[in-house]
């Protein structure tokens, strides 16, 4: 058996079977294989970013990873904005980086480059396999310690790869889910004793539905306030599950959230800071004076909060969200219009890949109490994540419907992710939140001349406009595959809301909404 | 004058007076900058790799350095693999990337990444500029190192850009051409006149005609054949210049252009190898027993070709292409009919930006005796670079019609880039060669069955096709404000064609050729 047929047969042994892919000829004798192995199921995404923003969202819903097939150093590349985000959620990946053959590489071919350290900002295991006898072993430690949470990029130089002498694959070991040690549950508990004011900020595997009940508990037993993360991989929301507000993106509106804190408890995620600096504001949004507690990192968060659920709050119950929806508005169509029609649709078990940004502003309020979905968030802030994550997230979860709402600025860098959702025919409904510029540096522009006094000049504020020429994404998404309608107004937006959530397959609705930046 | 006003001041100062950009919050103040320095004209990219791109497309045919704007590790990332061919093409470029401030790097917010290790893989130059009064100078020094053919990468705080105590621009300092050696000329000499079998394989900056009339001046003289490398950043051809035949793709057919020769002249190529590496078949390809000498390196060997020329073949005279076209094929539309199409109607002093792959097997040929035009090739091998780089040619040279020749698999890396070619009002005139299909590796999945003897299988295949479903380019262009026609036959290809380029704008056909692959 050569190289790729033993890594493939490896990767299926350990439950990976998905493989989001974009080959080149490094690559051919792993696509080859494909007939051999048959369980293992290839995507083609057209663009590297797309396969590895697939398989992040793949991951987040499926609990498990998927594999991602790309290109040499710049398939990698290609490939890194999304493997950025994936690191920042922790996202268990398999990545198999093809390369020139090992004796090619000293000859400087046009492909040649440095993947390893490419790799290395991106991957918290790498490993270049140089034995085809090796591949197999390599393949499930990087199954291993992807499960950890870990992208891990396997470079696999293409006679490793055709040559023969692979072997039957080991099974890849789990790691464990650290657990809480009793110091940090008995401070957590002190401090929460205290009755000192107390937020806790939930965030890691915290935020679905038992890290939040257990949350809830606390919150009601002894007054302490909730906080989710800004940027949750996943967040379980809805009616019956308990409500969580999430800190803010803009660092004033985060520290008012915090403020007059005594006490911050970190269960699962990490201190809050500033997304970005700003002249004379701070980086640290931790109140002065406000002591921060560590119950648990990213793993293990939802079990501590149990544990101290336990021991603080037996007789608590969790308090859940009411059913309840928006009023379906008619008439103009904006961002909150929109949210609404939304908030009033939202079909049940729904999974909301969110990267709808400044357009997004009213979706928290408007689906509160819609049927219980997971919202999968932007946690990395590379933008180009959500079309891709929705086909992943459809993939791992096919009975579920997905809604990929997206900004407009933000969907054209992976654009390509559209024909992949027509491809596999994925039930993915994309919302274009179409402001016809980047708003968000609108925003920040105008914080930009606040501070100097200078009002944003025409040439910067021509430089975040989308509107000259007017993107269509209606004949973008029809020229992949999708079917597409623009919505003007909110019936409009509803109507194409009902038809795109009625019928199967992908479908792209380009709902034309105004500016916040004024 | 603040950071960013003293970044540009130097920028345009230095004669680097166009910024594709791609910017975010970080970047926000070289945003509000460019008010204050109006000879800066900021070009906006909706993805990076399509501002990378256009910046070297800029440089090949400006003949100076492009800035480009990144924004942090994600942006550098989505840049990265068109920055592999410009570092493969000696651009020189001036890439900036924003990052957070100084003093907000400890705290990892969700952007926080290595750029420096990403940066170190396709940068000749990279600096992180710490103090603002710093600024201007390190920006001449990335000047200068870009001049010298290099991807200047200079990472900016957002502190150091906003913060005040920016200074006046020193002026960059122009690197000298190397000249060449006494030894090498006489060495090459000595080859050319002992009458072995030889062959002159030109690159670098002798690809365009003083450099190739040289060569052809030798080559009446002496005998020596001549080839160009496989790749050229810009090529110079067509009526009136000195004809060359490329080394070919395909390492077999390489193998028998060089076949015989006992003495390869280097003049500014590097050693052919293989551009893949496949089973049993060499990565070297010069043949057993040929001598290699290298006359130049990339940066002047036009100049040594000239002095080889005044040496050697003092009375001889450049043998150039005559002006000859083919017909103008009728009928069914295949890439053979479509590049006689292309060479019957070429228009005088065309850019060609060559990213047909495949599709585009019968442009040499068919092309040979136009009109003298340039043609811009994919010289790092990480497809995606022709829509982007055909934004940057038109941008450098606005008086020159651009023809952006694209394979359908590699126009969809980097197809935000039609956008920027509508929101400029670009000459840029996109021909789509439409198979369906990524039929480079379909040919490659042949090899790899026809060694193996296995046939590819139905799996394999299908991970290659791309008509399920079809791209349909015309609506996608049209979605991004480009006027688009399709093209069925020979016929339909000529009617689009002539109205594109008698229109101004930009415009695209999709053009749908057969596959090669069978």
């Amino acid at each position: 058996m050569n190289g790729a047929h033993a890594l493939l047969s490896t990767l299926v042994a350990n439950g990976v079977d998905t493989c989001f892919a974009n080959p080149g000829t490094s690559e051919m004798h792993f696509v080859a294989a494909l007939d051999g192995v048959p369980q293992m199921r290839g995507v083609l995404a057209l663009f590297e970013g797309v396969a590895t923003g697939a398989a992040d969202g793949y991951a987040r819903m499926a609990g498990k990873p998927a594999a991602v097939l790309l290109h040499l150093g710049p398939g990698l590349g290609n490939g890194l904005a999304n493997l950025h985000n994936a690191r920042r959620a922790h996202t268990p990946m398999v990545v198999v980086v093809g390369d020139h053959a090992t004796y090619h590489k000293a000859y400087d071919a046009p492909l040649e480059s440095d993947i390893d350290a490419v790799a290395g900002t991106v991957s918290g295991w790498v490993r270049r396999t140089m034995r085809t006898a090796d591949l197999a072993a390599d393949a499930c430690d990087a199954i291993t310690a992807s499960r950890a949470g870990l992208v891990s990029t396997l470079i696999l130089p293409a006679d490793v790869s055709w040559n023969d002498g692979g072997r039957t694959a080991p099974a890849a070991t789990l790691p464990t889910v650290p657990t809480v040690t009793d110091d940090a549950l008995r401070a957590a508990a002190d401090t929460l004793r205290s009755g000192a004011p107390t937020v806790i900020l939930v965030g890691g595997d915290a935020t679905r539905k038992p890290g939040l009940a257990a949350a809830s508990r606390v919150a009601e037993a002894t007054g302490a306030r909730l906080l989710c993360e800004t940027f949750p991989a996943r967040l379980e929301r809805g009616a019956g599950v308990p409500a969580i507000e999430r800190l803010a993106y803009f660092a004033e509106a985060a520290q008012e959230q915090l403020e007059g804190v005594a006490h911050l408890i970190l269960a699962g995620a990490t201190s809050p800071v500033s997304f970005f600096a700003y002249p004379g504001k701070p980086s640290d949004l931790v109140p002065d004076g406000c002591d921060v507690h560590v119950l648990a990192e990213y793993a293990g968060a939802a079990a501590a909060l149990e544990q101290l659920a336990d021991e603080l709050a037996p007789g608590a119950t969790a308090v859940s969200a009411a059913a309840v929806r928006p009023d379906r508005p008619t008439g103009d169509l904006n961002a909150f219009a929109a949210a609404a029609v939304i908030g009033a649709l939202l079909p049940e078990a729904a999974i909301i890949v969110d990267e709808s940004n400044t357009g997004g502003v009213g979706l928290a309020t408007s689906t509160a109490g819609a049927p219980a979905h997971d919202v999968l968030t932007l946690t990395g802030g590379a933008i180009g994540y959500g079309i891709p994550a929705a086909v992943g997230a459809a993939i791992a979860a096919p009975d579920r419907p997905v809604l990929s709402l997206q900004a407009d600025g933000s969907a054209m860098y992976t654009i390509a992710g559209l024909w992949t959702q027509a491809r596999e025919n994925l039930d993915v409904t994309t919302v274009i939140f179409n402001n016809g510029a980047y708003d968000i540096l609108r925003i920040e522009l105008q914080r930009v001349g606040a501070v100097s006094a200078q009002p944003p000049g025409p040439r910067a504020l021509e430089l975040l406009d989308l509107g000259g020429p007017a993107i269509d994404f209606v004949k973008i998404a029809q020229g992949m595959g999708v079917p597409a309608r623009r919505a003007t107004t909110a019936d409009e937006l509803a109507a194409a809301l009902i038809e795109a959530l009625t019928e199967p397959g992908p479908h792209l609705i380009d709902a034309v909404v105004g500016s916040l930046a004024g």
